[in-house]
């Protein structure tokens, strides 16, 4: 048996038990009209992520806030309705805002930060958000662990410093691939590392 | 009955459930041979911690790694038999160093770095760690919680996400004064603000 096909198996045994998880670093949103200002052009897919049609763009932005800034910050594809800053709260501490904790998409009210690309900057009067903790199921993923869409569940981590994170909310779509999303705080307090799995407790 | 009568009573009260959180910042602890060579003089208390006899010194330290560095970092009193540079696995990655998850005073062949102070550098050959998740009781407490010293317990957070760390050592003695030692990642994993309190789960 060749090794890729064992590594194939592997992941399908323990994917029938865990879940990956996956550390997110902090990134942008942008509208197609912000990317048009920020970069004189639509977003240029550099690689796929693992949610399927969702890609880390060749762009970069600069990320100021009223205490500091972030260089070279990813910026996410396809482009949004609505620009999104996500960011960890040590993050926060370095730009000067304290963003609140949030799902994906809810920008409502949130603090705002300024964005420098090459070709102009954009100033946001809200998107800034620290991303509440989630895991993306398949239906088929959510059936098998007996979970259902916006659930709030417990996830252990089998990692270095292992725990068991609290209030982390389930999201079901067939446009999905399972994963556990945490952001680096949250990465670097469990311990984290690549190839780690974790455990849903519904 | 006075405010602070209301706010130790408060505290008596809460006490008798729940640990205090705090959060530990970056920190260095010298010998004092090597805090004559970095500042000329012994360390000067600035303001008491929470561990009776354990301070604040005024004097502050550059940390440099092969990576990055950090100014003004916070050393601690008093004076040690060995040098001990503790960080968070972020804070590592601005240094370039990877700490390993270990308890104050196991620094047997970890990483080193170079510490500058006003007077002089020194050069460390080992002493990086990253603080392994910790809580300190007084032996009363100890009984109260019906946990014993070196015991591995969980802890769960009452904070803005909550969390349960699993593997938390508990370090019971007489000179302590109960307490949760947290680094920042885990801090900013489960949003702790001053004032939060944790369970042990023994």
């Amino acid at each position: 048996m060749e090794p890729t096909d064992m590594e194939k198996l592997m992941r399908a045994v323990l994917g029938r038990i865990f879940v990956p998880l996956e550390a997110s670093g902090r990134h942008v949103h942008v509208t197609q009209q912000q990317a048009l200002a920020l970069f004189g052009h639509d977003l240029t897919p550099d690689r796929e992520l693992s949610q399927p049609g969702q890609f880390l763009a060749k762009e970069r932005l600069k990320v100021l806030g009223p205490k500091g800034e972030f260089e070279h910050v990813a910026v996410l594809g396809p482009a949004r309705k609505e620009a999104q800053v996500e960011i960890s709260l040590t993050d926060g501490k370095t730009l000067g805002i304290r963003p609140p904790v949030r799902l994906s998409g809810d920008v409502k009210d949130s603090p705002g930060c300024t964005l420098v690309g090459p070709r102009g900057r954009v100033q946001l009067s809200q998107g800034v958000i620290c991303a509440r903790r989630h895991i993306h199921l398949t239906p088929e993923e959510g059936r098998r662990f007996s979970v259902a869409d916006k659930q709030v569940v417990k996830l252990e981590t089998f990692t270095e410093r292992p725990t068991i994170f609290e209030d982390v909310v389930v999201r079901i779509s067939a446009d999905f691939a399972g994963a556990v999303h945490l952001d680096y705080d949250e990465a670097n307090a469990c311990g984290f590392r690549n190839g780690d799995w974790g455990r849903i407790i519904p």
